[in-house]
């Protein structure tokens, strides 16, 4: 099953990198539920996005419902990722574990399923250190020379800083060649510390801001609207592109406003500690309500939310699709 | 392989609690190590602390590497874990997973090997709310009748608070029968909250106070030393119950006194925050130092720890054994 | 005005402390108010407290407005409170400033107008070290060698954990003589590690738990309800006396619910963070739903609360009033 | 000694904004010294820092020692910053205290004395809600209508995340037209909610960020190592300010690294929570260790730093220095 290929470098990331979630089949939220993955909805939805334009794919994370996944779930969706996506755009899955070797174990089992890359955060029972994070992601690189890594730096759910000294340190390994990124604080640092080496993802809202502090480097963004309908997040991609070369930064300017509007009653409160409680739900009630594609219900135990947290979701996923729908005209 | 069995009641928790560690073998940091558990020691730790006299044992939870050990490994331990006790004593393993339908199929694994009970916490990648905890345990408890659940209590690694509210609410489950208790500020409440349907146990450190503060329903503890030789928590255990009838309470002070001293240089910097980073390692350091039983090694990617923190994990261990040989005359 | 006085030792530290607030005039809200404390309000209460049973005051804490009181509007208050006192009980008064120096400019005028002594806290811009702390402490016994201290524990206010080390430390300052202290996890450890020296007062809430766990030493607590009518924790305070000595601690049970009760809806969503920063507001509208004393409004920036919170407060006051009323024939 | 002035606006906010020390004579650390502002060096240092070309003057933030100065001190610092200011730029006090009423005592004083603003952070006994920051604010312009305001954006300081929502709201006070800011992740959207009334400074080490990603808006900034020597931000600023025109940012680029690897050793384990704790004095004993003005000890109870953090300090320091000797010439 297993194809033969190249390890991707940091070259390679690049544009628009869109987060999937793992569309679930009506009645998902019950604990008895068994192969409550929707196959047929997530090539749809892979080809989709291709089509409409996206760089790259990342899957399974926290709203991908990396952590609530049987691992049979998790391998059928990953071969229908791979099957759908067949090349034409590098695709990235989850294998966050609790420990090592249980990561291992999963990361080969994508490696062979022909998947570019591993989105990848740090076990969570106990907090690591800098060390243990590192030693970590060497081991799984060692153990997986194939299988480019993202980092997947979220500072909550993995319990973990993801400090400057961090990334000094794992952009030594060739393999980690990008992250899913959370702070606009200590980008440029972070980026001089890695000595490019890593290609930063900011969210799409944060992009702008990225790609004018940093225009050389900062080429690549992650987006979770997307998947609410992608003619937004190519087209600010583009726009972007056009501002490095014009110098008027204008029109990207008006989107990454429009972006941040869209996105901002996501966020119960505006927290993020808080959103941290109910991402996933709130993430995919927010696609369900944009209406581009089917994320379904969530998994337990995360199905459970404040009714007053949903109306955010409901609205930010009616702005994504508003956007997506001037952009694709 | 299933027992029958009969489902535990609060009134089945008392006496002193061991927690195990799963032993492992030489070389056992290696992500390339495979069945890892002593399996023979397993057998012989469990039978010596039967022999030497402890109520009940806990097994899988954060010392015990729930978090690092792979299936297969945990298979092979709980069933020698329920072979080698023999119904002699009740035996609880720790069944924590990433989410709910993770945790039923490892806990319908150990119900059918014959375990008596989960020690068991709560899905750790998002911090989960009060009804989303509640929620968890009634899946669990529906999925898997015939164990027992021991609630594990553990606020840093599972982002919960624990608070009298969700005591109130799981104390409706009958499978709800004790819990690996963390805080004595709040044990008066939370045993009326939960209605004296909850055995909570402090560490035995703690032990001292509880009974004095609650005699009649502080009848049991946990201990993370028992495995550094077994006499001193079971002497502890009836002196405490002689003070409760005679109401001299001077004799269980003192040993009181000498285990929480024998405890105070396991936790760096006197911070239990900074003990849950390193509290695997240290933990089974603490007993590789006492000699009572071999614990081996520490998984991946746990197996890392500042040198410096060692020291007083030994000196623990050592103190914990010293009291054991005195114990045990 | 000075009078002569001997330091207090940890042995005058008995039976039941009231906490005051410092009584507020009307339209104490606005910024451009002068003079707001109830200077009669504040006599009328001393002796009510004292008549009614207590055994000594606590004032200028959190509630008691430390923060945002005017220096002449405490001058007044301190005067007023020893005054009416007369040296029936002893009388300690707030005196946290922002650094060192002011601490003890402010204490050295509290000891000047014959107050007993301070009931203190850290510095709370920049969260102190352990020595940071203990030094603070030594350099204000120090320059106020006839004043006894209380050391005010106040984790979320001053930044501190108040660990077992911070303990062993200030324990030789003969003017730490106790303690309106946090936590009943650490009680046990924290007496062995003063030896002694340092009477720690639980909230009246935990008092049950602290006089069994250790009835010799535990002889006194604080009491945030006795503004709300003092003959509730007068009367507790002899009936935990009475078990004491009888062994039958039924009684001193039934009114530990009673208490635990009336404070239970003080805390919105039982949360002492979220607490923590609507304190004053609470605790001055939970007096003034009492009715036993005036503690007017809460003087600025602490005036403002959300709406919904006020009910619990209101609630806890009712329920106090009643116990008293209960309790007074 | 009021002079007649005009309120500052946001257009008057640009430039190389030098944070100042509170200069302390030898012997500060006692408890029992008074008068401790070295008025001399004062005087000299804002007329070094005048003549080196910075744009404004900020004092009495933390490592002014807004916290540990007496009000004779703050009183005569004031007046002779205002003194040797002169007019020539702008200068800004804080006046940070416990409550609204002493905030706006100090504040009117500074504004008699000629001061032009305050630097001012929320009172941090209690956590503030974003409303009751807002009102503090809102009563403290009202009180002082001639003064403007920086707002202190320092989260360890003032238990408090200064969301989008709080700048939405204190945007429409006309006093307020600036912050000393604490976070790269929300300036775009910060600046957008106030409207563009508040001039946001970054850290001199993050200005080349926020002036590429908004460089019409972005033009000024908060220096902690001009009193280290001027030369290197007032070159900064005006190598910026070239780039802006030219779009060559190499130079500005190179500058940015230079300030942020003298910066990195003043961080102990680079850590903003560490550095925290002793921020005073390590500030302090780097500016000591770069020898361009002599800030003296530490004020109580803040004097006291673990030896091994000052090495780090006092390299920042030596690397400032030889960064204004570069660009003295």
């Amino acid at each position: 099953m297993a194809k033969s290929k190249s390890l991707l470098t940091v070259d390679d990331i690049v544009g628009a990198w869109a987060i999937m979630p793992t569309p679930a089949k009506p009645g998902s939220t019950d604990w008895r539920a068994e192969d409550t993955v929707d196959l047929d909805e997530t090539a749809r939805v892979v080809n989709g996005l291709i089509e409409g334009g996206v760089n790259g794919i990342l899957a399974m994370g926290t709203l991908g419902e990396c952590a609530t996944l049987t691992w049979e779930e998790k391998y059928e969706f990953m071969a229908t990722l791979v099957e759908a996506a067949a090349g034409r755009v590098p695709v990235f899955v989850g294998t966050t574990a609790l420990n090592t070797r249980e990561t291992i174990r999963q990361t080969k089992a994508a490696s062979d399923l022909g998947a570019d890359g591993t989105m990848l955060g740090v076990p969570m029972w106990c907090a690591p250190s800098v060390e243990t994070a590192v030693q970590y992601y060497k081991d799984v690189a060692e153990a997986c020379p194939d299988m480019a890594i993202c980092v997947y730096d979220n500072k909550e759910a993995f319990k973990f800083d993801f400090p400057t000294s961090f990334w000094a340190q794992v952009a030594s390994i060739p393999q980690v060649v990008t992250s899913k990124y959370g702070s606009m604080d200590r980008l440029l640092q972070d980026i001089a510390a890695s000595r490019g080496q890593i290609r930063f993802l900011p969210i799409e809202a944060a992009y702008y801001g990225a790609a004018r502090m940093e225009p050389d480097f900062c080429t690549a963004f992650w987006s979770n609207s997307a998947v609410c309908g992608p003619a937004t997040v190519t087209r600010f991609r583009d726009v972007v592109a056009d501002a490095k070369q014009s110098g008027d930064w204008s029109e990207a300017k008006v989107m990454a406003g429009e972006i941040g509007h869209a996105l901002s009653t996501l966020f119960p409160n505006g927290s993020f500690k808080d959103f941290s409680m109910y991402n996933i739900i709130l993430e995919k009630e927010r696609m369900n309500a944009a209406g581009w594609m089917v994320a379904g219900p969530t998994r337990p135990p995360y199905h459970i939310v404040p009714e007053d947290y949903l109306e955010g979701a409901h609205e930010s996923g009616r702005r994504a699709a508003a956007l997506h729908k001037k952009y694709s005209s």
